[in-house]
């Protein structure tokens, strides 16, 4: 028995932004656990696999940790080759970390695939660099989740000079604004906040620091979005215009 | 004249780190212009392109940026489809949009595809998720190059609580120690150096903030490497072994 489970990462949307890698573990699974967050689209891949979603259960309610953990040892004890797949990379806020541990821990082999995550790719899609020379010499990625107790220093975020990227933050727009104020950052310090990142549908806000939480409401910002704050958020996408010859 | 540039991440190395949409933009390319930290083996995608290295010049000097921005624009005006190829991803310390602003201000169109930045593949290789809960709730990519003028804040960036990821900072490893050291961050910190990210001669050093000078000298670390510098660099791979019945 060949007990192997790959830890995928599926990328942020953009089907064509899945690896090489990904496509070809996907192409041999057997088994393939996905998250919600995943665009079903690159399931074309695995068109013979058994898909099991493991994202929500019942619509209301997240499937819990550990019943994922005791799906995947079962079904590579099976002797299946099992695709977890994740939305954007495995260990940006993705738990990759934790479940290959654990199956480690079990016996199980395990192979972790990047993927690119999707305040980088909602970034690059609005004309954003998430770095730029003169301006922000770095990025920080960082997430407004509760459900992770360690607590994040956002005056230090406010004064580090890096692009700051805020994953899962639509609902906690005050409280990140508040903390970025507090720290010092400018209340005019320009923010985008990104709906639907990579997709067809993307849709872009942009605002401040200031007036950002009035701006998701009026824009009706809606979950997944990724904020990008920071003085690149002021950049635009230059369109190509043809030279007078 | 359909003329436009791809300005393409060809990912930390690993060929199989490429996207999909950056091996489609290859197969069509005529003529490819590659920088040095790009791994060859990803130009058998576009076998009949023409391929123009603009990483160094001489085997001394960096070719000039006004010289690739011309070089550029004149084979699109020849109405070439041009692939400027990048390592890990364009808009992470890449310039990408320097690029893809300059050509779209001389009519040109610019298509940007994202790429796995080499920081998190070499540390995904090595066992370290660059985020972690209850341990490390984001993480910063900075560069220690000194060719940009912007300013770091170490001392923020020392008590953000981010994992840190530094690109280019072999030579730069006794004023980062220094600065962190300043900045309040503990000697003992978990410290991982990763030379040649995600290709088959990766080599880790791990050390802690205060010894990481004198460990990556007896390792003799050459660049390009990656620091990865927090508690997560304290993570190992752990290798599955098999259960007893």
């Amino acid at each position: 028995m060949s007990a192997k489970v790959w830890l995928v990462g599926a990328g942020p949307g953009d089907p064509e932004l899945l690896t090489l890698k990904a496509v070809k573990a996907l192409n041999q699974a057997e088994i393939v656990m996905i998250d919600d967050l995943v665009n079903p689209a690159v399931l074309e891949h695995c068109p013979d696999a058994r898909i099991v979603p493991v994202g929500k259960r019942g619509g209301c309610r997240s499937t819990p940790q550990a019943f994922i953990h005791r799906l995947m040892l079962r079904y590579a004890r099976q002797g299946k080759c099992v695709v977890r797949l994740k939305g954007g990379d495995p260990c940006i806020f993705g738990r990759g970390s934790e479940e290959a541990d654990w199956l480690a821990e079990h016996g199980i082999e395990v192979e972790m695939v990047n993927g690119i995550t999707a305040g980088l790719a909602g970034a690059t899609n609005c004309g954003i660099p998430l770095t730029l020379r003169g301006v922000a010499r770095g990025v920080t990625l960082v997430t407004a989740h509760t459900q992770d107790d360690s607590s994040l220093n956002w005056p230090a975020l406010a004064q580090s000079g890096t692009t700051l990227v805020v994953y899962m933050g639509v609902a906690k727009l005050p409280d990140i604004r508040e903390s970025l104020l507090a720290g010092g950052m400018r209340a005019d310090m320009p923010v985008a906040m990104i709906e639907n990142a990579s997709l067809p549908h993307q849709r872009e806000c942009r605002s401040n620091l200031a007036s950002m939480q009035q701006a998701a409401h009026d824009f009706q910002l809606k979950s997944p979005a990724i904020l990008v704050i920071g003085e690149v958020a002021a950049q635009q996408q230059i369109q190509a215009l043809a030279e007078i010859a």
